[in-house]
């Protein structure tokens, strides 16, 4: 197992990697200082496969447990939703240092973190991501909120968890298309800031599909190691932490224009990656041998790489200037210089017409 | 004029006191930092008299406004009204440097911060209080949220404001009976921080309800400057900011269980203080000397200090342990120690039962 820390003073956490971290959960939440009631939000997906150990482990350890099921899919990220968790918080009277429990993937971490950061002004989370996508990204850092209808994630708060536990066993029930995706974001760690992980997903990308623990385990540590050191510098991302976004101009966009159904999230983020690398290389930020190498890894993931035919790239461009990322007119794009480095740039829509059209 | 700041180190902001400000509040504004896109959230109420002067301020400072009306009344703070807030927002292409503004009273201040907080996981907002009670407390410190069907402030989030601004001359058009609801607060402040701001209110009631301008500012600014010490010394409210809530839990409860129909906030506050002396003095801790001012204050205030006969005094402490304040089954009050002091007192519900009875 590893452990690593989120060093933010006060708001500091630790995110525990392991194998078979599950069973030991009410163990680590004792580590942290909760106690008491406890909310854990899931969906019948996951519920099926882990709600019973979960829960079970979480009362052995003297805990007060209340499943709350939400519908599955980014569709019901909704303040809807949000109102059915406040609801049964309030109902089961849950206090201040009463805990909500995030079991799932980005979108139960995203809604029962917004939950636990504005009910009753704040109660501690704690996050248990069981895709990859949630394990390598979603859990850690503090975002969390709902979409609106014009847009993801519109409404929402920083607000950090007391912890995140990360299971590698769980990937086993994981649909292999969603693994895929997830592997998006752990290669994007590796172009904006890490040349050597890069290199080991290229020799080692097979291993990791077919669920080697170790290998899980040591990528894992590796992307959220990564993600801490970003989240440390700039929280609540005023201008740093921005570099996560590589890729996510484009792939959010393209998520919203085909109308969240077409594209899991991380498989958008493929398309983002290699359409901002080609824009990097066209800009003369990023060499060709670093982009035909990004676009030969996202490719052999089994990710997607290319914008579908049957999409507009106005459309697309405006989908982007509603995104939170765009000021004045212009929006800003994360540029690869190479592998392992990056820098912003911003771009006006008539540049980005001729970029992603060539 | 006097400024004071609330030192919270990131989140440091000033509170600028004075009459006439609102015609410089462009100037105040540029100070802070704040410039483009700005709402202006307020009431039909409060539009009347204060939308065309502040917002042409704005706009001769080269702000961009937005005015948003929400109803009046706390009937309407509510997770609804918040939404339309969202969709003006978005609609107006609101961007994570564009601004909210809150003129009003505690409901739009609440509801404005609270949609600060959470549109695009926070934008920056001033606050700029047009009522007594709103300018001695709830525009200070940061506390913002919506109501729920089943109690007060349920959703929230402690979010601070980059700048309070607080013009004493708006209290010129404030309705009588809420001028004096506010001074409610005013006297809390003297009851559990300071024995000579209370000798001051016993000495001047008289003159500030007449609204003499330099007295208005005097206690203003010796009210917010507690409020900051309180809010400095504890944001979050993990323990000493409670000491705010002397009066509160009663008042809240007497706030509900009347359908918040019967009394304003602050009214509520003066029978929550009153009752919160008694029982301190039937605990021992306050003198009958003490009791006897405070409900005497109250009342030459023209505050109400008595549980109407009409309320069920077990219905009052049933929704008391709803209230956010509750933890483990007994009740923490904030009892006063004579005047100017206090401490915390957990109190089972058979108690306060007795003592509210007596």
């Amino acid at each position: 197992m590893q452990t690593l820390n989120v060093n933010l003073g006060e708001r500091s956490y630790p995110i525990h990697i392991g194998a078979g971290n599950l069973a030991r959960i009410g163990e680590f939440l004792e580590q942290a200082g909760l106690r008491g009631k406890i909310a854990v939000v899931t969906n019948p997906t996951v519920a099926q496969f882990y709600l019973d150990p979960v829960g079970n482990a979480l009362k052995l350890a003297g805990f007060d447990v209340t499943p709350v099921l939400i519908p599955d899919g980014e569709e019901f990220k909704t303040v809807k939703s949000l109102q059915a968790i406040y609801d049964r918080l309030i109902a089961e009277r849950f206090e201040r240092k009463s805990c909500v429990l995030a079991l799932g993937g980005g979108v139960v971490g995203d809604m029962a973190g917004f939950a636990a950061a504005t009910y009753l002004r704040g109660v501690p989370y704690v996050q248990v991501p069981t895709t990859l996508l949630a394990q390598v990204d979603s859990s850690v850092g503090g975002k969390t909120g709902v979409n609106h209808a014009d847009g993801k994630n519109l409404i929402g708060a920083f607000y950090q968890p007391k912890l995140v536990l990360i299971d590698v066993s769980v990937l086993r029930t994981l649909p292999r298309r969603e693994l895929i995706a997830g592997l998006a974001e752990v290669i994007k760690y590796g172009v904006i800031e890490d040349a050597n992980l890069f290199t080991l997903l290229e020799q080692k990308i097979a291993s990791l599909t077919q669920l080697n623990e170790d290998l899980l385990i040591e990528t894992i540590a590796t992307s959220c190691a990564i993600k801490a050191r970003v989240v440390e510098a700039d929280e609540r991302e005023d201008d740093y932490r921005a570099v996560l976004n590589f890729g996510h101009t484009i792939g959010h966009a393209l998520e919203a224009v085909t109308g969240y159904t077409q594209f899991l999230h991380g498989e958008a983020i493929g398309v983002g990656m290699a359409k901002a690398a080609a824009l990097s290389a066209r800009q003369g930020f990023c060499d060709a041998e670093s982009l035909q190498r990004i676009e030969q890894l996202i490719e052999r993931a089994g990710l997607p790489s290319k914008i579908p035919g049957n999409v507009s790239l106005l459309g697309l461009i405006q989908a982007m200037e509603v995104d939170k990322k765009a000021a004045g007119g212009k929006i800003k794009f994360v540029m690869c210089e190479g592998i392992g480095k990056t820098r912003f740039h911003w771009l006006a829509p008539s540049e980005m017409l001729n970029g992603l059209g060539a």
